[in-house]
């Protein structure tokens, strides 16, 4: 049995045993804290304001096991675990290089630029299983440019589509969350400004140009320098929770079509490998569809308490910066194990082409009552068209049977318009 | 260093250590539905359905060590962590009992009870924190019933109030929170239906009485008995969401005073223990207010979340269901964390009648111009004494010293109104 | 054309022309401040401290006419309407009563009163459309206590199970609301307090014992006493927040369920009169349940900016009560469209038990897969049970072919559980 | 008084009467609804689909008036407003060219069209507003390059820092809002797609290449040609969405600082004209960051909203879309009433040097403690140094009477550290 105290994904199926869980954990983000610190000695040395011997020193101790639940524990008293882990830190260096821990640094310093040390580890698999996604997706929608199946709106058949077309649309996007994701991967900035963000203790700790510690600081991490210190300037913060709740979204919207179209009744589409039950032995759940539209209901609020923690008092507000921890961190796991289930999904999505031409015909030529309409308004006038249409609607005959649409093309098949020519301008795109 | 995967509340100061996080933790939680599965043999076997000795050696079993890293993992199959729990407790039962785990069940009745549980054992001590809380407050407001110090109203004094009214104020509060969780505390219902909420499988292995096996199992659990199956009836997810809501909100209240009460220029009050900082020795923080303000923006959303996943579809939702149980969890230890910081706020909390009565000076007399208007309005005439009032405001001066004011009571302590009365009257209340 | 400045609904078909509406525009909110400016010079007169001619001018000029454009631009200065309305009430009254125009109570006095009247007149046809949906309700329950159908899970059919008890469980929920509705509608008070609520002015004025005044003041507007004035205590907020967003959820559950089974494949039920659509003219769309279903996806997050209000710093928050009023409002509208879809929803469903009875059969029998494990298990183990019924889902072929099941009851509608029971034991409660 | 029906912003004085208001307003969409409808007539005549008589008659009519109330009561039936509009439209353009109203298209193009157009037409505003804001921020942070303050955590004073630095730190998230805001209002698309998003209609009304008009059809408006048709590709929404949430919040940030640096007791900034109170002559009340504040705590529930219809079913979903269109308005109106809102407040802003450079004596020389901290340290060692700082913060004395502390530079103005280079740099940036 796990230790008493740790949690191990049991409520999480969306995310347990994801890169995004290895790479958000308490584990990963106490490595992250002390990435963050030690780059902080070696930036300092870099520089000229600390011994190299220092930041080897710092380095090497930051190697080290901590312990994560005597750091929560005493987290409490300042109300964040750069405190207490400053301390074992120090105490792990040892003397005489121990003073040089965290010299001149604020405690969000660290933990911001662990934030995005985190981020960025966990948003990189995160676009490698979009990039999976998409290329499954484009496969789909090559296959199936041309394979007919009925457009749905407000639940009820409305005209033909093609589910080539509806794969490059999903496929879409994903690109477009790539896109956004990719972005903001980029811009993650390194956090640095002390006290009150003016660098005002790295002077007094004998630097004669305290702003170009932040990018030695950067360059360290694998990170963006950034303009300013962003205490509560919390743009990075904000991109974040915008491309993460637009990525929930995107792959949600890939989720509610599959589940759909996975109805008993539906049956157009299956996953590749559906969960099954403990007790009913021939069920078949589109599980993968489910664990992403469960991410995506849930994407959206996390990232409006981020969105509100923008408006974050002072030089350090009480209470907005805590406030982020934990949902930006559910953010990326939701959406780092949405994305794998996303990836999973598009490989091994199952499309039965016999079904959906089957369901084209269960109007009885109604779904293509539209274009009837086109045809018979300039030949009847456009009410004596609606009226008839309206009348073999509600008679509830196939419509091919009806006298006046002998000379009509009732094929469903030939009324997708312009999918295939959208779905191929669609794939052009990378 | 804790195991790579577990979380142990390091980025989670407010709840870490609390009861509520011993009571939600994943370790909890693999309880909660090991007593869930043991409950239902024995609730069978109560009423005839399954032999005792299948109910002991269920019982006993549950009792055993199960891997939580590994149900978490194996629960990606199936979308929960019942399927695999169910394999490993009937492995752990053994013949010829192994048969009579989960008999008849569905995941979600499981889950769905065990949830239950775990709000149960989490909510007993959020009661008991807020009644500590509450009888702090009283003995505030008591002993302060009469200091007087500003009224704020959009950051500017308006005019006098005193503490105890202020104090007896967030009592109440804590005390409506008290009412709303304590009665959603006693309602939560057991969960019992077996795959569509027909209870019919209880049937096939040869209840007579179906619908007695419900009332059994919730007796086994200490948990209401429900009136019907609520797979997707989420009437107990939505009102713990409510009363969650509310009483982060409550708590969310006495924080924010606090946290404007502390501030360098104000300090009317201080937490009785503030937090330090490493680089500032003379810093110290209103640490317990600044978490519980931090719950108090967090727990809205996942409320949000809850709330929409009462429209849920079907027998069983394909996401709706699974997108409650982490925001859930999470509800529980955020209330359960502020209920204990609120508890050792109000107990520690210091006052400082002298700054409050200063600052009832800060604007030279113009505190009481309400009062200056209501007793010259009679005199000047409402327009004459208003603008008498602007012009004395405009120049700046002490009220005292305008000749105009010599024969009125300009003393801010004696205009508190009712006070004192309305303490009175909200300290009845029990 | 509508007044530029005007809205009226032409986003909102699911409110527009309701009741909720009527009662909640902004010509009933300046009704509403008007009448808690009437009401409190009357119960100031009451207590004596007005004369009764004051209370009769003051409610008669608050019966006039109003310019809502004007009060809106100008409350701009100050950030509220109330203090134009004062401004233009005091004109309207004239000498020599106009000085008994909000008479030492404050905007928000007058506005938070005025939110509860709004609430009350909003929430009695709420409630009366819970009453109708609740009433359709369970005579669909009654009438199809025995109709079977698929239970569905995860979107997959699963066992049977009955209409009769979905509806029930439908109207399980719908009461759940009425009650929380009901009880919070009967709970919401009067607010004054005056400046930083401590009725002071009212002393000031005269009033011996300005406690008494409330009182009075609730009871000329049918609104209950406050215990406290609860400028920045917000439980009547809260509790409107959780009860209507608990509506919308329960409203959205019974709108998610009819879209599912209105899709052109299931079609196992119909609106009354289902939306058309401007160029296919065999549609039928299911719109009431598509209004109540975006209520319920809107509901949650507006609850939450209510939920996360109560954190209102001071005697009178800078922003916390500004954010309540037009999320409540837009609640008000929301829940009271809903309710009022809903109860057509209800009362004009078309249900088609001959489309259930057909969907039964869709698996070939496996929907009773759960009872034939039951069945089998005895017999032939557990594991060989579940092997054979593996084996036979993976054939595809109807299992009543299967030689193996020739002794056994497949007829799904003979595997409906306890749902009779439980439907019969749902309908008791009223 | 207004007419019953219609909402003027009475309970908004945070977008009355502002740019915003008037772009969104129901008057205002309508224009839009018939604006798309008009261009749709024309673009089809630039293919040569149309009589250039039929796209005059059609735009001619479209711009007569409509009655928005009955539209919106109409509305009802189908579930949106262009039903009855279409419906109007035609009669109105009346015969010959009735019939070329909204050919091929379906509601949604309309309606997802005429939303885009309002966005943009309210973005426009908010850019020149945010462009005033940054202007005004940008003289204050020269003007006050050096004008030192205390830096605030956790709401005790920290270290010094300078409002040249805050103002520039204002400005910089400010800019980011309007990079944000400006990328995705020159990517709004316009939406033409038909029933399904196959443009099937326009090929049987006799376009040769229907995947030609999008791109005419958004010429003739002023947006961007799509690459697809998105109706249920909802990327345009959760951008909006998105670059909203986050101006709401980066205004936010300067309302809340703004809001505590105008309390009576710090005092160190005023509103330029601040709001007035009906009891209270002398309040001046920081009554534009307040309607700020108010919006930034309503817009991140309201993008949650948005990104939540993301997920979106099928090729029209029942639900998701429609609960976009309040939610969007509302947050174009929020987030257009605070950029007016801010851009007169940083215009008006009136600070107070004095008050903040008494301030930084409140502490009696611990705000510089954390120098002490750096120039003692080697000196005493790090123990030691921080013991002393300890004591003799505890002695509640000034430092400079402190005997260990005659030589060192206790001025707090000496220690703001590199907030002048930081306040250069940030201002190089246009």
């Amino acid at each position: 049995m796990t230790s008493p105290s740790g949690d191990t994904a049991l409520l999480a199926p969306g995310w347990a045993g994801s890169a995004a869980a290895a790479a958000t954990g308490d584990h990963a983000y106490l490595r992250a804290l002390l990435d963050a610190e030690a780059a902080l000695t070696r930036a300092q040395a870099a520089l000229g304001l600390a011994p190299a011997a220092a930041a080897t020193a710092v380095t090497e101790a930051a190697g080290g096991a901590f312990d994560a639940v005597s750091l929560a524990g005493r987290a409490r008293a300042g109300g964040n675990p750069v405190i207490p882990l400053v301390a074992d830190l120090t105490k792990a260096v040892g003397e005489p290089y121990g003073p040089y821990v965290h010299r001149g640094a604020t405690s969000q310093d660290i933990l911001d630029t662990a934030t995005m040390l985190v981020a960025a580890r966990a948003l990189d698999p995160v676009l490698a299983d979009l990039g999976r996604t998409e290329q499954a997706l484009a496969r789909l929608a090559a296959e199936h440019r041309d394979t007919a199946m009925p457009g749905r709106t407000l639940t009820q058949h409305a005209v033909p589509t093609t589910f080539g077309l509806k794969a490059a649309g999903w496929r879409s996007l994903v690109l477009d969350a790539r896109d956004r994701v990719k972005a903001v991967r980029e811009s993650l900035p390194a956090q640095l400004g002390g006290a009150a963000g003016t660098l005002a203790a790295f002077g007094a700790y004998g630097a004669s140009d305290p702003a170009a510690l932040p990018e030695a600081y950067a360059r360290e991490l694998g990170l963006r320098a950034p303009d300013l210190p962003w205490h509560t300037l919390r743009t990075p913060i904000g991109d974040l929770a915008g491309c993460l709740a637009f990525t929930a979204g995107a792959l949600g919207k890939v989720a509610v079509d599959v589940l759909t179209l996975s109805r008993t009744e539906i049956a157009e589409v299956a996953e590749g490998s559906g969960g099954g039950s403990s007790a009913m032995p021939h069920k078949s759940n589109p599980v993968r569809s489910t664990l992403i539209a469960s991410a995506a209901r849930r994407a959206p609020q996390l990232a409006a308490t981020l969105y509100g923690s923008m408006a974050a008092e002072d030089e350090r507000p009480a209470g907005a910066w805590h406030a982020e921890w934990e949902p930006l961190r559910d953010l990326l796991r939701l959406v780092g194990g949405a994305a794998r289930d996303a990836a999973e999904l598009a490989e091994g999505l199952r499309v039965r082409p016999e079904a959906m031409r089957e369901h084209l015909d269960l109007t009885h030529g109604l779904i293509v009552s539209e274009r009837l309409s086109a045809e018979l308004a300039p030949v009847l006038g456009r009410a004596r068209a609606k009226e008839l249409l309206t009348r073999l609607a509600a008679a509830g005959r196939p419509l091919a049977e009806a006298p006046e649409l002998t000379d009509v093309d009732l094929d469903p098949t030939h009324y997708t318009g312009s999918a295939g020519a959208l779905t191929d301008r669609a794939l052009e795109r990378r």
